[in-house]
């Protein structure tokens, strides 16, 4: 599925995301991602200071998509997963998604493994049924969990019918990063779902640069504003993918 | 010591192989090896067809060394560990090589450790007396053995009193890149001696950009012609340790 919205181009995706807090700053994020040609946009909607206002919301989703041909991901980071806080329930916050998966063409929408069955269930469904792809995400700010928690909740994500397993985790150590690697390439190996893998902050950056290799689908740069430690600028991003995809050619 | 030869200098230091079979090919390689400016040069002196000539094998020492300040490093690689096949018994190798701390101003020689004892021992011995410094190295073209091996082998060199420990390792899976690695940093974390490691072939590549990260103070890149399979144009291999170093700031 996923190669029918990346018409024509090669993993890894390089997604930028979205982090204005009105939508004249999102616009403006937006003009100045555009130029930087990202395969992916991800609108990291929990920055959003009116996001209860679910018109304002829809519109803004139908504007991004009016100027650009480029896919778009929907987000609502989760407070404990390492979003923003927000004032909807998780009820509104299903709600909202489910309404953008209805009325606006958005391509994919973002809704984290470890929320209640019952609401991840419901935006399998309605995302499927209005042919919207979903990513279903895991994120962890302190450690890098062991490998079999990793390839568990891969599983899980799988189980749910996700379209894409999503993991950002935290290294501790060097050997973290390499760890993450590795079971990147179980889960690539073992399950059919595409999985999206980083190891975050500084001590990750090999991750964002390496894990296509691993089997990493997809890899977050940053075009205007970070939205988590870590992410390097696109271009240089770009750059250092090009150059390690040119000199090590048996790894494509 | 590493720090007294290469002044100034940040590791990883950047090596480049001399494999002409005469002089003339060898001054010639060295034209245009020089340019490129890497931090260390290595002959490796098996390639030399008249290898049995110790006045020839000094004075072409002692040419180089007038040719540039880059450190010199002199090997002839075993036939077993992967060097070309040459006519000269394993007693006159060690002599040649004896006659070379003696009597030129090479900065580095290299000897396998898995030769017999007394002759590492008698390179340890002379090396020292004549202030050069030795590699002693491991070369496996078909596995990366064992983590435990591996390390075994480093404690053997640094037991030896090598002033480097080398270790050229061939990888089967992508999973044995990330491996070398780890034990790369376990040796580093580990032992006193500096550690030199490289996973080879296409699949290896990366360990040649990010080994660094790991410990490994010397890359080998290609200046004219490969001495070993994987290696990198010196060009972008810099560019891409460059890239990394930059990208990923916590790791230097």
């Amino acid at each position: 599925m996923t190669t029918e919205i990346f018409v024509n181009k090669k993993a890894p995706y390089v997604c930028t995301p979205l982090t204005g807090k009105t939508k004249v700053e999102i616009l403006e994020q937006l003009d100045k991602i555009l130029p930087q040609k990202p395969d992916l946009i991800e609108w990291r909607a929990d920055f959003l200071t009116d996001l209860a206002d679910v018109e304002l919301v829809l519109g803004l989703v139908q504007e991004i998509k009016g100027k650009t041909d480029i896919p778009l991901l929907f987000t609502i980071r989760a407070e404990h997963e390492g979003g923003e806080k927000i004032t909807l329930t998780e009820e509104d916050k299903v709600s909202l998604i489910s309404e953008v998966c209805k009325q606006t063409d958005v391509d994919f929408v973002d809704y984290e493994t470890s929320n209640e069955d019952k609401y991840v269930k419901t935006l399998r469904d309605i995302s499927k049924e209005n042919n919207k792809q979903l990513i279903l995400s895991y994120h962890n700010f302190k450690v890098t969990p062991d490998n079999d928690e990793i390839i568990e909740r891969a599983r899980q994500a799988e189980a749910y019918g996700a379209d894409i397993a999503k993991f950002a985790v935290m290294p501790n150590s060097k050997e973290d990063v390499l760890r993450l690697l590795e079971v990147t390439k179980t889960i690539d190996d073992m399950l059919e779902v595409p999985v999206v893998t980083m190891s975050m902050g500084d001590l990750g950056g090999l991750s964002r640069i390496v894990g296509w290799a691993y089997g990493s689908i997809i890899t977050f740069g940053v075009g205007v504003e970070l939205s988590a430690p870590g992410q390097i600028p696109v271009k240089k991003l770009r750059e250092a993918i090009q150059l390690t995809q040119e000199l090590v050619p048996s790894w494509e």
